[in-house]
């Protein structure tokens, strides 16, 4: 006989697939990673939010408060990178905001987020690889060697509107203070010393938010994420700007074409 | 002759184009609404710098406690919403990290993102209209009425899956704490007030949000903006928690497909 | 009892969900539109697949070389087109191809798509309002006298960088001869006649387009899904142009930034 | 004294940067790949268009049929492709047409659309590195092996709904019929010979569009924008069945939701 217990063992198979440890939804009861929404609200800064969001744990109060930092770092920098130019030429369309803003991601590409994840990346496989009693010291020289030797940028260093960037110096300052400044940190410190001496280049944001974040405990793969959250709110005032304040479907440039010689 | 300052002059046209009151860049000089950046980081919240970037200046201390609530109530609601599936069908094919995140916030369609804006236009209108010595009851009782003769749901009040979504009377205690309680969210409590008697239906948290937005100075089209920014992090989680422990291409139900006549 | 009969009936309304009259997918078996897809390929063209797609039936002939020549005539123009504009910029960052596309298609607003859209719209609501008997050119007198009376522009008609577009005679050529002109291309070329003699204004491949479209029998609603379909070959050659011969994350234009007074 | 030529050149560094070979602008005159469009219009089919903005020149009558084949083959493939599904959510949300589409595109990720481009990469591999007259029987073998060692699938053979793809061997026949078979094709084939020998695996729509698209002179970073421009005109045409025949806002599944231990 069909018992209602067969009946669920043979309807469940289809219905396992979405699952998930992040909120649990109920009537009238959503409990994210264990707290319930209602006592979250008004208790938790944003940051708490991402940290518990993506992690499953909450922040103690000063990875919390490094953790803003480093979101309020990526805020915004003005009409130069490709998704702020992005959302606000799909703004002049009349694409509603949702689309400007997931257009701006969009033009979050290996060469303009990617940096940040790659340094994540080199700072996690080269703390990794050191062992901890080690000094990082030599670990940076022989990452510096190699990327001198194929000709290519350390990525989380230099950058193309700054040779100084002003966040960095900051933000490293800051982790030191609220002692979020471990080994990634240290050896992206490391590496700087090596490069300014010899090349006069300096760390930028995205290297010491790559080193924050990783002694901060995240998997490289999310450091354009959390680029992506401190950023969303710079493309929103973006967007509304373009939309409230300058005329529709405008022109962006004045285009010389050039008609170069078609062949593939 | 041709001097320098015609040479400018006919340059400039051309390129008068992209300018922003948001951030001015210079070597090594950020400039966000008139605050350095480096002093920015480590001494605003989350929330000061979305209120800084969206409206232009600094809120005050309990304005940016208030945000901040809105924004932390907009964290996450589980697998249940279209940009959430979105995310993770897009994580699921391999697509990046920034194109999952762009691909959830395609689905804050007016059918789900709408209802924030849409509470907010009307909540600003309703307060628009109400001579600012007059109560807001007959407000609501007329908004109330002309939805209902319509046979129309009214933006931000009711939910398809809490008949009483515990956010919302947490989001409107915060707000009467804060002093945040304006005419926008007294209106929106008197429109609660009337359709929980005649329907027992309550507010959600689109409607509580949208007054205590509206409160803030919002522009209602800025409504699904912040929603998206507080529920990036989520889809975030969500992406992550597909890619790390949900195996790729994955079917995400059991499709029994029905083949209905083709008629166009 | 529980038999196989409720057992069904109990599993089945959870999965209604799910159903197209597009194609029937089988094991090794795919039925478009009630054609077996290998008995379509190497039967049908890309426009006869178009038609039968969205229309849900195959298309005579001649139908089908007029569509083939709407999709034909929005391939491209050149770098000036906000989508093209978007997906190359992207395609700088590094951004996968399919997300270079995707955010191609995101600059599609109102403002860049919408024309043949509304230019349908006006068509398709004109030709209903006017009995079938009677001549258009009163409608179409009507229609601009409104248009002019509030300065608006009618949609199809002039463009930015074309005085007398050459692609438009060009299609109503094509629909002339094909025998494809009917009740709204004539409405369209009864509305140029007018503009012409009063504005020097002629008709742009929007409204060339909306005519022949609306004569084919597409809704409206249905016009820019029609233009993103002939011009997707268009931003690709773009996208894999950028890639292939230009260097990446390269700067897009001189930005002489004006940092103006930041009043929101 | 500045002349006009030396205010050109002062003037011109600033906007060489945008410059293309596939499209020249011109008041009245558009100029695609050497071709006055208004020319191309009516006397090219869609597939010559495709193959001469992405290639630069036009194809022969057989090379443009055989492409024909090829965008037609990839048309639909009913409600499960995770490209179909995501339109559809974002339709349902609210989401604009272009929107839609965009998001479509969106799930074009490496497990999904990733097949042809991987089935392209090895078969043109392949193929440069046997020298001409040798038989392709052995490298064949030689993938094979490799890929049955390391337990992997060849891109292009197998499917997860079919286990004979009907689409293959017709397009294989219109090859071979067409004069387009060639020796990536052949390679393909070879490959499928030994699968299907030992584990009765068989081509599928990819692999043979992979050694089509090869043998058509294609490179293979454009294998999954040929798809996209095949799979487009299935993707509106569900995005406009989902906003014509379903309600707004619906649930796609009946969401069992498994709350699993939220561990990182």
């Amino acid at each position: 006989m069909i018992t209602e217990e067969i009946l669920k063992s043979v309807f469940k198979p289809h219905n396992l697939k979405w699952r998930t440890a992040i909120t649990k939804v109920e009537p009238n009861r959503l409990i994210t990673r264990g707290y319930l929404q209602e006592e979250l609200v008004g208790n938790t800064s944003f940051s708490d939010m991402v940290y518990l969001l993506v992690k499953g744990k909450m922040p103690s109060k000063s990875e919390s408060k490094m953790l803003e930092s480093v979101l309020v770092s990526f805020c915004d920098h003005g009409v130069t990178p490709p998704s702020t130019q992005s959302a606000r030429i799909m703004a002049s369309t009349g694409s509603p905001l949702h689309a400007c803003l997931a257009g701006g991601l969009l033009a979050f590409g290996k060469n303009h987020a990617g940096a940040i994840e790659n340094s994540m990346h080199l700072l996690q496989e080269g703390v990794a690889r050191t062992p901890p009693e080690e000094s990082l010291d030599d670990t940076a020289r022989i990452l510096v060697d190699e990327f001198m030797s194929r000709q290519e940028k350390i990525p989380g260093f230099g950058h193309r509107y700054h040779n100084a960037d002003p966040r960095a110096p900051r933000l490293m300052e800051l982790a030191r203070e609220m002692e979020c400044l471990g080994r990634h940190g240290e050896l992206a410190l490391s590496i700087e010393s090596l490069l300014h001496k010899s090349k006069n280049i300096r760390m930028n944001i995205d290297g010491a938010n790559a080193g924050i974040l990783s002694d901060l405990g995240f998997d490289w793969r999310l450091g354009s994420g959390i680029f992506m959250i401190g950023r969303l709110p710079g493309i929103l005032a973006h967007t509304y700007e373009e939309i409230s304040r300058e005329s529709p479907f405008r022109k962006f440039f004045h285009i010389e074409e050039i008609y170069y010689d078609g062949k593939e």
